[in-house]
């Protein structure tokens, strides 16, 4: 029997083992996908408490409930494990590590060249692989294979397959979610197309084949970069509505009916998370090595670095109306998740405002109901209890994430000064300074 | 009774009239719509032509049937007329004038001034008037109003009101058009949103309030704004891709795929029509009134400049496979049109093409079924037939409209060299060059 055949048979009696690589917003909601469908799913993971937590049970991702994660670890589906080595028991291993970018915003790929190594030492013959981390074009096959074939001595095409299949993964979002949303999947071979819509195919509703991974690399670039670039616009047009004294957000709704040819985007203080902010940089980069510059990227890149800072003239503004100056005055922060009603402040652009806020003078503070410590500069704050007596006596309240669970009412009531970067406040008045 | 109370029963009875200002691609089909519910509609034009075809129910304009012209004609709902004073019999005037950019993309008032002026001195008491041209925001009161006000000696609010509405026809669009179109409405007063709102009722099935006629100007230029940024980050990709060989069309049909948060746009040869091209820098115009830079629009610009010399390129690098130049080569274009299947072929950057190609020593020919003829730089060209011979006898073939009509087998078939700006051949091969 070949060996595509082989492991063909395997995955299709459910006689296979997924390795997942990465137990963060994309790992382990896929390894419960899979574990769910009754495949047998191994989690590999740096982090002892995070493999610890698995373990027991303790589920840290708001994207799948509890009971999902107790049922796939009970039913022993599901083990999350620290032992690298344990990759010879997997015939499918994907990749869901960080790619962050570095202070200089270069792609920082070590996370993912550790994965290579790892897997290339300890991998059996007969493996798939497939990275879904968001990457510049050109990753899997330039990157990803010389040192996946120099650390195991083996052959793509013949001793494993390698593929990019981008993670689509949108944390809080309701409706889609890693089984029902499709998923791009572009193999360096045939064979590995073939095998990879097999093992997928457990744990996805919907596979759509590309002809290379570079493609699938483009496609996950070119999402986030639409995203990029829109967000990017309604700041600065929201910026120039506020110079002329036209409501932005009365604008977007007004847009919104036209029915066709038009996709709603919202202004706010910068962008944050972990993908918008991010990818198209890694396309910024490797352009580079084509002589080529991004220049919608670049320019939307200036917006957004720019946009804390003029949050902050916002606020200066508002607290200007009444006399007072951002030094001295005591700013509450209401919200500094990157968007409502999840537990995530990376890249948010509330933490570098209120970094910039501080070093002015303020007595800052900060409420989340999602996030009850943060680490801004070099500070630790914790989460203030959103009472009465905190808004009366703060000169200024700042809406920097328009969770759901706020009383916009009661804050407004109770504020003296409130400046509104979310639109949460519908109306404006004397006390709401809104973007 | 009172003025508003009036006019307000006249129209309630439809006991009114209608005067349209310019009878194009908007103000026709407007014209149509409101007189197909019988409302008395007198359209308003500078071309004797235009007007005479009107009255002899000669159908221009690809958006509305010649049965429905005919009718409403016949039934003397509607006629046209070059005579300006008559505007003394309309209750409401809406005006649909042009509104380009001169050579060096600066806006051109010199149609709506025209039209406030003629208003002002013709217009009776009572007149409800609304521009529907696309403009920058602050149009409606800051230029018009002082000339109307000025020419009439009457006042807005009291003696006649005034209001913004922007149209928004999309050539060709058979599923929307200007009745089941939402029509955003900005007014000067709620006595003008009224009165806007009971006219416009005869002629579009919704109509949206919003607070001023700044805010109505500012909805239209996000529209097309959002559509410049967004063609133009796609051609910036496009070029990209064409140096990584990445199929851009592969790429975005795979993004298409993701269920939430993308919308799909196209690369092309450059941006054409009388929308995308200028609408935007009529608000980078008044921008800098209020000492701000609209940098993404700038950027896309730039980008939207330099598209049809890249396209150039293109043809040149295609050309430059089989050891030819653009110099000496009898190059065909197929489609002159700014869009598939209408004869509009303004703005089209196929011209700038072909005229850039001539420039460079090509024999240029191009066929287009909508377009019978057409003026490039200084020359008048005939659109030739598409036969066989044709296609044998060129250098090369250049797609830079896929007009449905296309038969783009037998135009592959038969063509030495084809460069396709427009993926109308799915299929790459050694005679194909792509976008």
């Amino acid at each position: 029997m070949s060996a595509v055949t082989e492991i063909l048979t395997k995955i299709k009696a459910n006689n296979f083992t997924v390795g997942i690589v990465g137990l963060g917003y994309v790992g382990l909601p896929l390894a419960v996908s899979f574990a769910g469908k009754n495949v047998r799913t191994i989690g590999f993971e740096k982090s002892v408490s995070k493999a610890d937590n698995v373990n027991n049970k303790i589920n840290y991702i708001g994207d799948i409930t509890d009971q999902e994660l107790a049922e796939v670890v009970e039913a022993k589906y599901l083990e999350a494990t620290t032992d690298f080595t344990r990759m010879k028991e997997c015939d499918a291993i994907l990749i869901c590590v960080p790619t962050p970018l570095d202070m200089f915003k270069k792609p920082n790929m070590d996370y993912i060249e550790a994965s290579c190594k790892e897997i290339g030492q300890f991998m059996k013959k007969g493996t798939f692989i497939c990275l879904e981390s968001t990457t510049y074009p050109t990753t899997t096959e330039d990157f990803m294979l010389p040192i996946i074939e120099k650390e195991s001595g083996m052959k793509e095409g013949t001793d494993f397959w390698l593929a990019f299949s981008p993670e689509r993964v949108d944390p809080g979002n309701k409706q889609f979610g890693t089984r029902n949303t499709p998923k791009v999947l572009g193999a360096m071979t045939e064979e590995g197309m073939e095998i990879g819509k097999a093992i997928y195919g457990y744990a996805i509703d919907t596979i759509y084949p590309v002809s290379s991974p570079k493609v699938a690399e483009m496609v996950k670039i070119l999402e986030n970069t639409y995203r990029l670039i829109n967000i990017s616009l309604i700041n600065e047009m929201a910026l120039l509505c506020g110079k002329m004294d036209i409501d932005i957000w009365e604008v977007i709704d007004a847009a919104k009916t036209k029915p066709y040819g038009f996709q709603a985007f919202y202004p706010g203080p910068g962008i944050g998370g972990h993908c918008i902010p991010l990818d198209p940089f890694y396309l910024e980069h490797i352009a580079k090595k084509f002589n080529f510059d991004l220049t919608m990227i670049h320019t939307a890149g200036h917006i957004d670095m720019m946009m804390p800072h003029r949050m902050t003239l916002k606020i200066s503004s508002a607290l200007n109306r009444q006399h007072k100056s951002i030094g001295g005055s005591k700013i509450l922060f209401l919200g500094v998740a990157y968007k409502p009603n999840i537990n995530d402040e990376r890249e948010s652009p509330a933490l570098r405002i209120i970094d910039e806020v501080a070093k002015k003078g303020a007595n800052v503070l900060y409420h989340d109901p999602y996030i009850p410590s943060t680490k801004i500069g070099v500070t630790n704050f914790q989460s203030a209890a959103l009472t009465k007596e905190l808004l009366n006596g703060c000169d200024c309240v700042v809406i920097t994430t328009n969770h759901n669970s706020f009383d916009v009412d009661f804050i407004v009531q109770e504020s003296q000064l409130v400046v509104d970067l979310r639109n949460a406040v519908k109306i404006s008045s004397e006390k709401v300074y809104k973007l």
